[in-house]
């Protein structure tokens, strides 16, 4: 059993949603080393989060962020959390409906992904800076 | 440490969310093996997802999708990624509201969930067609 | 390669997000015994669920609800599962928007969560009662 660890930054990137698979994987080189196992990507914000989606079309980014901005509007009148912006508490929520962390399988010293996935940071901030991942990948 | 992993591919689904708990785990015996463990279920698409809920009252399965569909409309002026239909992007979104695996930890043998869960396949578009999954087990 | 799992109850709490992070971590210090490993949090329901947020200002948590309940109104016309009250159906669907799980990164013997993040309970029922838990860790 082997258990490797690491930690990355990825570079500041504007509010939306950002195909980051090939930037995570070649930082990564430790995972050609398992023959099964699995990985995680872990976000230490809570204003930023990770989903895996369509690596092909930049349109379906696009319209990602432009359908998260409708089901989580800015300015709600309910909003309390305003000190920091009107992207704050927005920001905040959307981490929650995509969530911080990715698992995907490992097989033959690849991410076993499907032919359209992708890895996606989610930039829920307007000047959200660069943002710190921990990877962890484990198996045999 | 055991570390198990399988490919399956569940079989051609309406649109909706669907009971597939005894499919998996069915297919996938090794999990007996595991006095304690972790077992996760991975899909290779970005227009279906899972997720665990009520697994007794089909009616919690035909509101899920009744609220989706509420969540993510078809035909938002927005969207522009609509070549291959109005269930389209809805299913790219509503893959990233629920997410590609599972995560259920095993106990004596068993996947360890409560009474009421179950794990659902949630079927996004009009002919979505099989569904393929990655199983991965490991522990001891 | 070492590997715990131990069953946990939090109390009964109100309906909301509650901050439970120090609850959790100080019932299982098998942690401290990885230098490198991986944590899963499994809540045993189908409609509470878990999340990870921001730590310190409890006005996230207040605007969290607001905001679910908007996402997921009570008394939606459509809605067919109605037997045990208004809150039961949204409960189910924000169970499914959050996920049931989290897992995160262990270095050190500790979570490395980053400096802002803690763990969620979402409790979605008006009297939902204890919360049952599955601990589990693994690593070296």
């Amino acid at each position: 059993m082997k258990f490797f660890q690491k930690n990355i930054r990825l570079g500041s990137r504007s509010r939306g949603f950002h195909l980051v698979t090939d930037e995570i994987t070649s930082s990564f080189g430790e995972i050609r080393e398992l023959k099964i196992g699995m990985f995680q990507a872990f976000i230490l914000h809570t204003s930023a989060s990770l989903t895996l989606n369509e690596n092909a079309d930049p349109s379906v980014r696009t319209d990602m962020e432009s359908h998260f901005n409708t089901l989580v509007p800015e300015r709600q009148p309910y909003y309390t959390h305003i000190y920091e912006g009107d992207d704050d508490m927005p920001a905040h929520i959307k981490a929650s409906l995509l969530g911080s962390s990715l698992m995907i399988p490992i097989t033959n010293g690849r991410l076993n992904l499907g032919a359209w996935q992708g890895i996606y940071l989610c930039e829920h901030r307007n000047h959200g800076g660069g943002r710190k991942l921990v990877l962890t990948a484990w198996g045999i």
